[in-house]
């Protein structure tokens, strides 16, 4: 028996989202099929993040064990032979037994592209959210390093949703541009449902000078879900990368 | 009758090309259909750049010549209203009566997208074409760089083209490298039909190092296309500009 850990990067328009639904195509569903012509037993994969219907990643983590002894260059090259081109294993590695994706995750990195400008590229429609008017990007960068740190960021999350915990650490949040393409990187010890998304939509808020950007501490304070601007798009969110720390300790 | 000059991007991989064919779907025959509506008389809308099915563009150029009164402004919003959205008017003016977007250019600028690494980026699929070997880029600059200056191109264009002449000047030929993707940039005062990628084709020949850079000398003095290298495939392929210089004075 072996364990390993594979790094993914998906184009989300087609899927379900990354977890296994009743009905729809998800990515987990087809790396199971694809590994259920290894292994004589049912292969149960573990994702880091569970990416929404149209989310993309490009750094994706999964984990499984597998019966049967291949090495992982093999399997990253047979699990691509079987996978649609819209789904690719860029990486494969064999693990510690005990590791495991989602649970050993030390932080996520989430990228979300904002197509800025009065024309969307052809080129971005599907993978980023179009928002003609001029945005205050200062402003929205003043609200984004209000972010950082140790915060309850229930009021970030979908409404209804049942955790543990709604306490996350941002270890950063911040705006770049490329040409036209406004970049919002985001690095947390952890994410709450549609929280990216939610703290996008509301950043744009305050990028088009509707609100002001200590309207972010208010609405953190406030741990209430309708404070907070309407979710962004989900074609425009990508999972860029999953950090690990000495994956066998967890 | 007002002239215009519209600049135009798209995502080429489902159309037939820039031009009208008996079948499919052309970016020239959804424009003329979209402007359809505008005017009384049938509009002739002529394109800068003849782009082959499956080959993309940023920065294609179209005029045509319209009886009603219009501004630029409504009119890139009109044609942007009925155009689908893998076809984007990114600019709009008015041009003097005799400007021709074809006849008036002085020069053209395309990029080829070689995807250059063992799994190729589920984003890249439809924009570059996949090359998974090691590339030698030096040698390839080496090759690009005996394009420079004025040649006959005859045993780069497609067999069987009848053209007046097959002299073109090339201005610049570079590679440049993005993340995983090679890029290569060409601008010359006109091409001929599939040069670019026959081009393309014979500098990764000479990337594989299946040939030397000097190659490119003994392919231009042939004048022969059977001793270039096979075309590299049209979705790598961007026109990225068109440039002009005093569009009334032809």
């Amino acid at each position: 028996m072996t364990t390993f850990k594979i790094t993914l990067a998906y184009d989300g328009t087609d899927f379900v989202g990354w977890q296994r639904q009743a009905d729809g195509v998800s990515v987990q569903g087809l790396i199971e099929e694809a590994l259920a012509e290894f292994d004589s037993v049912a292969v149960a994969v573990a994702g880091a993040g569970r990416t929404d219907a149209g989310v993309h990643a490009r750094g994706q983590v999964a984990s499984f064990t597998l019966e049967r002894e291949i090495s992982p260059d093999t399997l990253r090259r047979a699990l691509n032979a079987k996978l649609p081109e819209t789904v690719r294993v860029i990486g494969a590695e064999t693990a510690p037994p005990e590791f495991h994706a989602r649970f050993d995750a030390r932080s996520k990195t989430y990228r979300y592209r904002i197509a800025n400008g009065p024309v969307l590229s052809p080129f971005e429609r599907r993978y980023a959210w179009h928002v003609p008017e001029a945005l205050d990007v200062e402003a929205m960068a003043d609200g984004a390093r209000r972010l950082h740190g140790r915060h309850d960021f229930a009021a970030f999350q979908s409404a209804g949703t049942a955790v543990h915990s709604t306490e996350r650490e941002v270890f950063a949040a911040a705006f770049s541009t490329l040409d036209d393409v406004l970049l919002f990187d985001i690095r947390a010890d952890g994410f709450l449902r549609h929280m990216v998304r939610a703290i996008v939509g509301t950043l744009v808020e305050i990028g088009r000078a509707r609100r002001r950007a200590d309207w972010i501490d208010a609405i953190l304070a406030s741990r209430d879900r309708s404070r907070a601007g309407r979710g962004a798009p989900p074609h425009g969110l990508f999972l860029m990368a999953v950090e690990y720390n000495r994956p066998s300790c967890r």
